[in-house]
This record gives structure tokens, sequence and C-alpha cells, in this order.
């Protein structure tokens, strides 16, 4: 059984609907589908989920959005016509966007998740009648009755524990199962939505509770690419990356999945794939516990800007059992969170996001490092990138390194820091924010040479 | 003024005493001389210091230990004779051992502080008397009258603040001053030694009490080498480096220096020289704040086995505040002082010298990390070297480390780690401990290439 998730763009007209009923259709092993909410339909286009915020906004601040719930009547109206649906879907879809107009003005964040919710909802709907009007059996599944338990923190909810064996009963069932990503309920049975990404949460869920053979991704890409295509025309696509990698990438800039949906998927070992709904019949971006890396060592090139570095030095700091960990107890103190903390004799280095700090909270930590620590300097420099090389394998590959370097130096680019031996799955660069990309582009050129590219070893 | 120490070697019989009081007679702004006790006469023989120790030894554990005494006097007797100094100096000296004789039994490890201590004391009447015979004005100064005031920790003293005030008074005094190394006094009167490298320590605190223009330190080699003499044929001999750089040298294995003694001079920015009794003319190693580095941005190459690495992974690490925080504590708690601490996305690498860890201990560790931190994996690596390139200006050369990684893989060396960034003075790369002497070397050829030794520039 696989578990098949639909992103917006994949269901934002019925166009589109189509497509991926046809996906569907086409692999009767594809039996668990997690849907979106209607996305853009072309650039300037609004999504569904955003078109519900403005009316969720709007009827708590007002009281009355009566011409933004209509917007969104009117794109679910739009796709059960073209779809030609019967009448009675489109009535229960008014009937469902009704209560939200009826709101008792109780409680709303809570409001505002049934809202927002509500777009992915509609749309399982939608996909379920649809594909019965192909002559497929198909049920629409409620996360409530499937038992997708979370906790009831609104907007960030988690999955609990014993959702998963409830989950596991889907399997029992004919057919094929439709389900509304995004939320889940509380035990008291209130409604609440995971943080963004969360279709990609419920699929990721459902595929570990369902011990699926594939988690396909559908969304609007062919694969994943080695590098960021608004750098690299044409960046060679991924094949094949561990979830080790992906999650590197992910860090590092690349937004291909919501960081977190991964988890479960990823706890239970089950294989993730990547497709484009426009394109089915690509092989998309397979992502597994395990790759044969002999072929290519470098899964991938990331960066990311917005990062400063403490620098404190102390003389004789490392006779000094705990400078480390009271250092970072400050940092921890003051809620900041740190990346890295690289450290030499009498030096060390913390890297953190540099949106974490304001100019007064620079100020006082400054100040209890060196009153608390009686350190000989310590000062913050801002505007720095991490670049990163991941690949699973570089570790114990000789020169990887080197050549990275040297392709930095050959771009005249000078590096601020490297982290290499933490991970056994990347290397890290730090360069200044300005030689970010360029920094990427010239590690693309030489760990993805040409005659790599034409021959498809990518 | 300039202070100069004479070490072991430069005074261990008296052909070599004629050498150093011909050097301190040669420089008439050498004024206050720092004297270690007589070393080693050829590679076989005994330090004085340690013909004390195994006197004092005997002494505490057996009451008795006349002949090891006499080991003691026959050194300075030999001395004394063959520098023809009047008896009334051996005299003088005999009486001053024959205290040592008569010990009560009280206080064991005072009263060793006070055997090894002869060992300077009585060296520095020795050296006294003989400038006196060549015509010099030479007086023997006592620490405990110039106040050299230390804490009370037997073997492990600690200068304390009010004594640079005290000694400062040496200034005003006429003549040639020859001061005993090794020992100080605390408030009370109790003589109390310093840990290894003690001279050195002495020649640091006089250098900074009274302002040297320069503080000479004399020992056996022509300069200290811009790497271990044993792994290269005449390596580059350095003019010029930077406290830092030595430091992080000594860190690294580099043996010049007790590690510690150098911080008063380095906290009163007195340069210091290192120079060779047995060729006073070479122009020795200068150890100074700031040094011009545009010739040559590497100092020097060392390398230190040993090292162990625990490597701990858990998905989302780097979302959990204080996570190395906590690592860290655990670490401490154990007693365990970490060198560095690189860390990836979710994974951190600690690592430390090896010898602190037991395999009981690994054990409990290891099972703390899994059951307090709840990670995925941790596991001990051990046999690890660190190699460091170090130099001032390293920092902001663009391309040192593609040099230095290239040359690495050329060798075919595998880089298990790179530290840069967190000192702004080294790079530190960790290799298999059976790679560290090839890396050493190949780093050497590197950096230091055959055209620019052949034109001095080093």
């Amino acid at each position: 059984m696989k578990v098949c998730k639909f992103g917006g763009t994949s269901l934002a007209n019925a166009e589109q609907i189509r497509k991926v009923c046809q996906i569907i259709l086409n692999d009767e092993t594809r039996r668990l589908i997690v849907v979106s909410a209607p996305g853009k339909r072309y650039k300037e286009d609004g999504k569904v989920t955003d078109l519900l915020i403005t009316f969720g906004t709007k009827k708590i601040e007002h009281g009355q959005a009566q011409k933004e719930w209509q917007a969104v009547v009117d794109r679910y109206q739009e796709i059960c016509s073209e779809l030609q649906l019967p009448l009675s879907c489109m009535e229960a879809i008014i009937s469902n966007l009704q209560k939200l107009l009826q709101w008792d003005g109780e409680d709303p964040e809570g409001f505002m998740d049934v809202v927002k919710a509500s777009g992915e909802d509609n749309c399982a709907r939608v996909v379920t009648e649809y594909l019965r009007t192909l002559g497929a059996s198909a049920t629409y599944i409620n996360p409530r009755d499937a038992g997708l338990l979370v906790n009831g923190e609104y907007g960030n909810a988690q999955v609990l524990p014993e959702a998963y064996e409830k989950l596991a009963q889907l399997k029992e069932k004919d057919g094929l199962l439709i389900f509304p990503g995004f939320f889940g309920f509380t035990q008291e049975g209130k409604l609440t939505t995971f943080s963004r990404g969360g279709s990609d949460v419920t699929g990721s869920i459902l595929a570990a509770a369902v011990k699926a053979e594939l988690y396909e991704n559908f969304t609007d890409v062919d694969s994943v690419y080695a590098v960021n295509p608004n750098l690299v025309d044409h960046p060679c696509e991924i094949k094949e990356i561990t979830y080790r990698e992906m999650r590197e990438l992910s860090y590092a800039g690349f937004s291909v999945f919501h960081e977190e949906a991964l988890i479960p998927a990823f706890r239970a070992e089950i294989p993730v794939c990547i497709k484009n709904t426009n394109n089915p019949t690509a092989p998309g971006t397979k992502i597994v516990t395990k790759r044969d890396n002999s072929s290519r060592i470098v899964a991938g090139i990331a960066s990311d800007v917005g990062f400063c570095r403490i620098y404190v030095s102390k003389y004789l700091m490392n006779k000094e059992i705990g400078f480390g960990r009271k250092l970072l107890q400050i940092l921890e103190e003051e809620h900041l969170s740190y990346e890295h903390s690289p450290s030499g004799i009498d030096d060390i280095t913390v890297i953190l996001r540099q949106h974490q700090l304001t100019e007064e909270k620079e100020a006082r930590i400054v100040s209890r490092i060196k009153n608390e620590l009686h350190v000989d300097d310590v000062h913050v420099q801002y505007n720095m990138a991490l670049v990163m090389l991941v690949g699973e394998g570089m570790r114990s590959s000789v020169g990887i390194s080197a050549r990275a370097a040297t392709a930095l130096a050959i771009a005249d680019i000078n590096i601020e820091m490297i982290n290499q031996g933490s991970s056994e799955v990347n290397l890290m660069f730090g360069v200044s924010a300005g030689d970010a990309d360029n920094a990427v582009i010239a590690l693309y050129q030489e760990f993805y040479k040409e005659e790599e590219l034409s021959l498809g070893i990518c």
C-alpha cells in the first residue's frame, strides 16, 4: 500500500484534480491519499488557505466577513462545476462553510484552526466525489474518526503516540481512502492544525502508521535538485538521497520539505518519493535510509545566510574545565539557540542565527561573558553565511575538503570557518554573506562536472 | 634592563658556567639573572634536581640518605673546584645542604620543596661567586628578601599579585643580581616551588616586575624550529613568533617552554628571546606581542596524538535548546576536560585527551549520554591526532586551507576533522594517529618550499 500526498498546486483547479485522480487510478497500490487545500492556479493567484485566513481574521476582528467567505465558496464552486460533480457535493461544502459564519466568538485561536482546516477538509470531499464519478470506490476519511490524535497546541499540533495504532486500522478498509491533510483532533475532540507544511506531516504520519511500502509526495517539480536552480541553470537532479542528507540540506535552505514533516516516516523507515503531478512518469527523487554512494559522494550543496559569530578569547582557556559549558549556559539563559561552537586552544566561537540578537541583547550577552567568564576579548561579527556540501560517505573519502577549499580559493572566497568531522554527512564552510552564492556555484562546478552531467551520473 | 634565565644544561658544569658568565658580561644591560639547578653534563647524567629528589625521597622514607646527599655535594664540589672559587663558597653550600640532613620529620611535602629548591639556590651562589672572581659586582638575591610572594600550594605555587611591586624594587639595585629560579615564599615565610619548568616562571615574573626591555631565555638550541626536527632535516628556524602562536604550538607538542611560564611576561607585554648558551651570537627566536606576518603567514606546524572523539547523533538535535550544554555538563561532572566540540545539524563530536578515559568511565559516560540525552547514537573512537598549522593572519588569507587540505590529500591522508575559524591563529586537522607524522611532513613541504628556505624567508 502506498500513501500519496498531493500539494496545493496539484489541486488548484479542476484540470489539476483530473490529473491527480488519473495518477491515483493508474496504480492500484495508491490507496491512502492525503490532500492539501487548493493552491495557486497562476503566479498572482491566492491559495484557498490564504483566502480562509483572510476570512477568519476579518471574522474575528469585525464579526462579519461575508465577501471573504464568498471568495472561498467561489473557488470550490468553480472546481465542482468544472468537474461536473453532483450538486449534493457543493451543498455539503457550503453547509460545512456556513458553520464558520455562525461562530459564537469563543476561543478565536481554535476558530482559526477550524477555518484553516476546512481548506483541506473540503478539498478531500471534492476529490472523493470526483473519484466516484470516475467509477472508483472512494471514501472520505475524517481525521477524528480515523484517530489522528494530537496535542492541543493550536497551529503547532504534535501527533500523539497512540494515534499510530488507531490509524493503522485504515489498512483494513477497502477502496480509496481520501484523507484531508494539515489537522488532527485532541482527545477532547478539538481540531488542531499542524504547523506550516502540515499536509506533509499528515502523509508522513499515515505512511508510518500503515507501514506503507512508499510515501509518494506529489508536488510541482520533477525532482529535488543538487543545488538551488536560481543559482545554476538546469542543475543536476537528485535521484536518490538519504534522510540525513535531506535533513542537512533542508537546514541550509533547501525548502522542498517542511523540515520536521519527515520524522514519522524516517522513524518507521518508510521510503519517500518526491514526484511531479504534471509529469508523473518522471522518476522523481527518492528519500531512503541508505543509498549506494559510490557513484556520487556529494548529494547536494546549499547555503543559508543570516548567521553571526560570537568570538571569545581567554588566555589559558583550555585549562579551565567547564568554560565552554558556562558560555553555552549564558546563551541558554538568554534563550539563544546556537548552531555551532568550534573551539581553539584559547578561544571559542559560537555561531548562531543573528535574528535572535537585538542590539540590547547583544550588549547584555557581551557584558555577561566579560564579567562572568573574565575573558580577554569578546566580540560579535554579523552577516556570515554557512555553505554546506552534503553527502554520506564524504567522511571516508580522501580529498573532498581539499577539492572544496581549492574551488573556493580559486573563486577568491575567504573561508572564515571550516567545520568538518562533527557531522559524518556534511562539510560546512563559513563565508561572508556576500560570498555565499558564488561559493555554492564554485562548489557545484567542482563537484558536478560537465562530463559527469552529460553522462547522467548524478 | 634585560632579564636573563639560564637553563640546567647551561649550568651543568664549570665549562658551561664560564660560558654563561661570559654571556652576562658581554652585555651590560643583562642585569637580572635567573639560574636553574645544574643539569645533565652528558646524555646519561643525572640533573642535580633529580639527585635532590632521590635524596629527599629516601630521607623521608628511611630517615637516612647520606650517600644520596653526598652525590649532590659532589656535583657542587666539582664545579667549585674547577671554577677555582674561594673555599668559603663551597663551605656555604655544604652548610646550606647540611640543614637538609637535620630535617625533623615534620611536613614532608614542604621539606621536599625545600630540598628541590636548594638546587637552584646553591647554583645562584656559585654563579654569583664566579662573577665576583671575574671582577664583576654580583649579588645573590634571596627570593624571600626580594619579595617573590606565592600561595602555599607545594610544587605548584602561584605568584601573588603583590609580589610584582616588591620585585620591581630590584631595578634600583646596582650591579648584577643573581636570582635562583623555581621557588618563592608564602606570606608566612614557607618556601614553595613552582611546577615543572619553574625557573622559566621566575624569569617571566621578574621580567614583568622590572618591566624588562627583553627577557632572554638561554637554553641549548639555536632557536625554535617551525616543525619538530625529528621529522624534518634542518627545519626552518623561527626568527619571530607571537605569544599566541607560541602558545598554540606548545599545545600541540612544542616543548620549548613550560606552557604557563610565559603568562606574566605576556600580560606585561615583555618580548622574550630564546637563545643558545653554546652559540650566543645566533639571533635566536623572539616571542613578541605582534609580528609582521607578511613574509610568512604560517609560523609553525605541530601535532599531538592521544585524542579520542565521542560522537553523538540525535535526529533534530539542533532544535533542542541546551543540548550541547547538557552534553558538556555530563563530561564536566565526570571530570573530563574536553578540547573541542564541533557540531553538525544533528550531531556533535567532543574531542578529548584519551588518557582521561578508562574502560569503565567510557561505559558510564556512554550510558549517561544515552539515557539522559535520549540520543540515537553515541560512540567513542580512539587514537586520533591533531595536526595544527599555526600563524597569525591565516584567517584573512585566501587559500591556506585549500593548500593544506590538498597537501594532505596528495599524501593520501584522510582528514577526519577540520577545525578552522574558532581560533584566529590556527587551522587544525584531525587525522588518525598513524598519519600524524606524515601529515606534519606534508604540510611542512607545502608551506616551507625549497626555494623559500634557500632564500631564508622563514
